[in-house]
This record gives C-alpha cells, sequence and structure tokens, in this order.
C-alpha cells in the first residue's frame, strides 16, 4: 500500500466500516439467487469512493449524522447496477480478478439483478424525503444510461474525436462522482457556495478518475488490476491515451496502431508495440497531464472552505486518484 | 371493437391524445439509437392501460389538472422499460405482432435502453415533490424486478404452485397497476380512505389483468395476439391455467400434458391438445372464474365513492379486462 493510500486510509476506515454495513443491511434481498449475484458484485473489493465521498462532502458542510451514511449506499448501488448491466453490454469476462456475474449467472440474471439493485437505489434515495436529491439521482442515471448508449453506439469506432471521449466520460462516470458529493453537500444543507464547490469538485475528480482509470489499461500490471490484458480495446472501446497517439502518430506508425487495435484477437507482443507508441506518440503523458489539471481543478474548488482535516483528506483522496495503480 | 371497448373508447379518446403527446415529449431523448429503440417499444400499438387508470383515478377524486397525464406517463415508461428487459430474459421473438427490439437492435441496446426509460420515470415522478410518490413508484420498480427474477428462478419448473403463481404476478403487474391508481388519488390528495379503494380497485385489476393474459395465451388466435403459439411455454413460464389443469388432471393426461410443456419444441398438434386438456381439466374455466372474482373485488373497492360517470368507466374498464381478446 501506498504512503498516500495508508494515510487515507487511515483517516477513513472507521467511516469505511459503517458504509459496508450499511450497505449489507439496505440490500435486504428477497431471494437468494438477487443476493448472492449482488453481493459478487458488491463485496468484490470495490474501493466505495462514492460512497465515502457522500459521508466526507457532509462532514465537511458539518454534518455527521449516520443518515449520510445510510443515503451514501445508493451511489455505490447505482455503481453496481451499471457494472453488472456494462459487463454484460461489453462482453467483460474478469472484473476484479474474478469472473464477471453473467458469466456466473448468466444474462438473464445480470439484467435482472441490475435492474434491482437501480431500484434499491432509488428507494433508499427517496427516504430522503428531498424532491431535490432524487431528482439530482434520477438525472444521473439518465446521464449514465446515455454515456453507455453513446459508448456502445461509438464501439470499435476509430474516429472518436477527444471531446467525444470527454462527453462519455462525464455521462457515464463523473456525473456519479459529482454527485456522491453535492448530495452530501444537501444532506449537510449547505450554502449554495458550498454546494457548487463540493460538486465541481466531485465532477473534475470524476473525470480524472476516469482518465486514471483508463490509464491503467496500459499502463498496470494485469494481474493486479484484476482484468484482462488490453480489456478496454478488445471491447473495442477508444479511450484517451490511444486517441491521442493516433492524432499525433506518423501516418506509418498511426496504421500500424490501427492495425493492432482493429485486429481485436492482438498478441501480446502487438499489445507491447501499441504501448510503445502510447508512450512515444504522446498518449500516456498527456492524458496524465489532462488528469492532472481535473486534480488540481477538484483540489482549488475546495477552497472555499477552511482548512481542515476533512478537506484535507479530500484534497488527498483527489491526489490518490491519480498515482493509484489498482 | 366490442361493443364495451368502443363504449370506453369514445370517453378516454381525448385523454388519450394528450397522454401519447406526453409520452412522446416526455421521452426527449438525447441519442438517435434511444429514440428509436424507445418508440419501437412504446409506439407500438400499447393500450396505455395505466397512464389512463392515473388520469381516471386523479379525476374520480376531483383532480383534473394536465399535470396528472404528465406524471402519468411514470407508469407507460416503467411498462415498457420492463417489456424491453422482459424480453431479452425470456428470450421472447415477437410482441404485438413485431419482433422485439433485442431482435433488431442487439441485446446491449435493449439494456441500456431499459435503464434510460427507468431513470426517465424516476427522473417525471421527481416532479411531483412528493417523497410519497417518489416511495411508492422506487417500491414498484423494487417489487418488478423481484417478480421477474423469482419467474426467471422458477422458469421451467413444472411444480410451480398457484400461490408462487399469485406471489410472481403480484409482483410483476399487479403493483404497478395499483400504483398507476394510487399515484392519481394522492396528485388528487384524496382522502385516505379513497386512495386505499383506488390501491384496492388496481391491486384486483392488476392480478385478474395478468390472469387473462395468461388465458389468451391458450385461447386467443396468434395472428390477433402478436405473438407466437404457446409463447409462454415456450418461454418455460407456467401459467395458472396450466397449474389448474396439472393439479386437477388423472395422472395418465397428467404426464402427457407434463411432457408437451416439457418439450419446448412442441407442434401446433401438441399444442391443440394440451389446450383440450387445459379446457377438460378446468385450467381455462378456473382461471376466467379466480379472474372474475378480482374484477369483482376492484369493482366494489370502487363503492366508496358517489356514482359517476368516471366511476362507471372504472367500472367498465374492469369488466373490459376480463373480455378482451388481445
Amino acid at each position: 500500500m501506498s504512503e498516500l493510500k495508508q494515510k487515507i486510509y487511515s483517516k477513513i476506515k472507521a467511516d469505511l466500516a459503517d458504509i459496508e454495513l450499511e450497505l449489507s443491511e439496505n440490500l435486504n434481498p428477497f431471494l437468494d439467487l438477487v443476493s448472492k449475484t449482488a453481493s459478487h458484485i458488491l463485496f468484490s473489493g470495490g474501493k466505495r469512493l462514492r460512497p465515502i465521498l457522500t459521508v466526507l462532502s457532509a462532514k465537511l458542510c458539518g454534518y455527521s449524522d449516520h443518515f449520510a451514511k445510510r443515503i451514501s449506499t445508493v451511489f455505490e448501488y447505482l455503481h453496481a447496477a451499471t457494472l453488472l448491466h456494462d459487463d454484460l453490454v461489453d462482453g467483460a469476462s474478469v472484473r476484479r480478478g474474478s469472473p464477471v456475474a453473467h458469466s456466473i449467472w448468466g444474462n438473464s440474471t445480470a439484467v435482472l439483478v441490475g435492474d434491482f439493485l437501480l431500484a434499491r437505489a432509488l428507494s433508499i434515495a427517496s427516504e430522503t424525503r428531498r424532491p431535490k436529491v432524487i431528482k439530482i439521482i434520477s438525472q444521473i442515471t439518465e446521464n449514465m444510461s446515455q454515456g453507455e448508449i453513446h459508448q456502445l453506439m461509438r464501439k470499435g469506432n476509430i474516429d472518436l474525436s477527444e471531446s467525444e471521449y470527454l462527453e462519455i466520460i462525464t455521462r457515464k462516470t463523473a456525473v456519479l462522482i459529482q454527485g456522491s458529493c453535492r448530495v452530501g453537500a444537501i444532506l449537510a444543507k449547505a450554502s449554495e457556495k458550498n454546494e457548487k464547490a463540493l460538486s465541481d469538485y466531485g465532477f473534475n475528480l470524476g473525470l480524472a478518475f476516469q482518465m486514471a482509470d483508463d490509464l491503467l489499461d496500459y499502463t498496470a500490471n494485469p494481474v493486479s488490476l484484476g482484468k484482462e490484458i488490453g480489456a478496454d480495446l478488445k471491447e473495442g472501446k477508444l479511450t484517451l491515451p490511444v486517441i491521442r497517439a493516433l492524432g499525433v502518430a506518423n501516418p506509418e506508425d498511426q496504421s500500424q496502431m490501427k492495425a493492432i487495435i482493429q485486429n481485436e484477437q492482438f498478441s501480446a507482443e502487438e499489445f507491447r508495440i501499441l504501448v510503445d507508441m502510447l508512450n512515444q506518440y504522446d498518449g500516456i503523458k498527456y492524458t496524465r497531464k489532462l488528469a492532472g489539471e481535473r486534480i488540481d481543478a477538484a483540489k482549488a474548488a475546495l477552497s472555499v472552505f477552511q482548512p481542515s482535516e476533512i478537506r484535507n483528506l479530500l484534497n488527498d483522496i483527489a491526489d490518490y486518484a491519480l498515482e493509484r495503480e489498482v
């Protein structure tokens, strides 16, 4: 565990334990199959980034009631629901080192348990009795499904532009992380200014987080990543490191890269060649730079708050989003 | 068109036109593929039973504002979302005489557009700014997914009991129709007693509606039904006509029925033999009797209201649920 990770972990440990308990209590599944499938995706080593952000955002605005932990589960359930459906849509085989749910229980179960988790999320959201919260959460859900549909439509398309990539990751990742933070602020009855600051923090962190995730597909050790080598490419997903390198490469290397990308059965050796080119043609560095700018923007947004331990912690989490290795 | 259908239609025509407009305006899809897929399921000749019940329930309680029509679309979107996912889960091929969405646009699109419609439904629900309404709707969604999962788990199981069947159709059909009526009453700020009456009306109507639907699989002309012959059985779904007949038949006929049911490739001739047995062994009559009792209960629930044109109309709709041929 890196030093930063350890530092963060020591400060959120107690909240994390409460969140874990809420996650299993709130799940309350009526059927054994739901329980097994939902637990497979929920309790397989997720980082709980989204619920922890809700809890910390609420605390930053002075609200430490346990209710924030209960409501924070909404964001983990939404996340788990989309993972179930996305793995199916993407034809993924491995997540966090385990076979994906649909390969164990079948596509039908993955579809229906995803629906159940989505419904569960919205049920818990309704416990806030705050129409504003509920509206935010249902709009996040709409955005996420649109982002996924957009990604599906552009699957395998070698011409995906950087702006389209940003639009997709905004909808499929950033709005959820933004919402996790914003709802924490709303639970705390924060001022508009503070709510906006946490919303901006979450939005920028969300973009950086997805960019870092997309980088890991090319830079991480696949064993520790718990996914196949080059999984994104095999699923036909063009992400920023590739989009950038394709845009910068000379015509000959561009052709070679395209040939590797478009052959979904590429070998480990071909993948290595591609990664070399992503390094050579600025794909890795550029993505890291853009993610770094988003991290800076996230931290800058928090400057409206007085210095405090919680603010430092949120800043550390932002830094960690980019340095993480899995 | 039957006389009763014509009578109902003449009285709801204007509301139906408004609902159609709201459905297409509220859909507001950001992507062409969403629009096409959602329209395929939404605008393919559905009866709009659920939204019309919301509008009429609100009117029965003295609320005629257009807002009821807007909110009524929630129930049609939820219905369409589950149809998209269920057709996929059931491996259906034809609905309302057209190929199912997943056979045209693929499984992934059907999953994601179903998610979008579900999210859209909850977004519109949040416009009521009524936590109670939102809670009801999110709980309906949970119930529906649980009903579908339950059905999936028992798929192909020849021993499904009548009480399990009732539990499944309660969750997958009755709670949504119940909610359509109940939310109409809540929008009208009806008394608890009147809200309960409409809730009971919807619940019983929902059960009767599903039983009638399950009957049609054995009694309707498949061309007018717009489905395959014996579609339910081919999808491994045991419904009340079969459950009852299996329970009553002599051992020899029971074996023959089981053999036909368990061979999902049964011929038209074998299906005819099965239908004869459903008639001989009370399956059809018993199901019609139970549905009839639910219709009576639905109408009885409305007796707390003064006689009025709207009350008559709701009674007529209940009667029509059982007499309908498609």
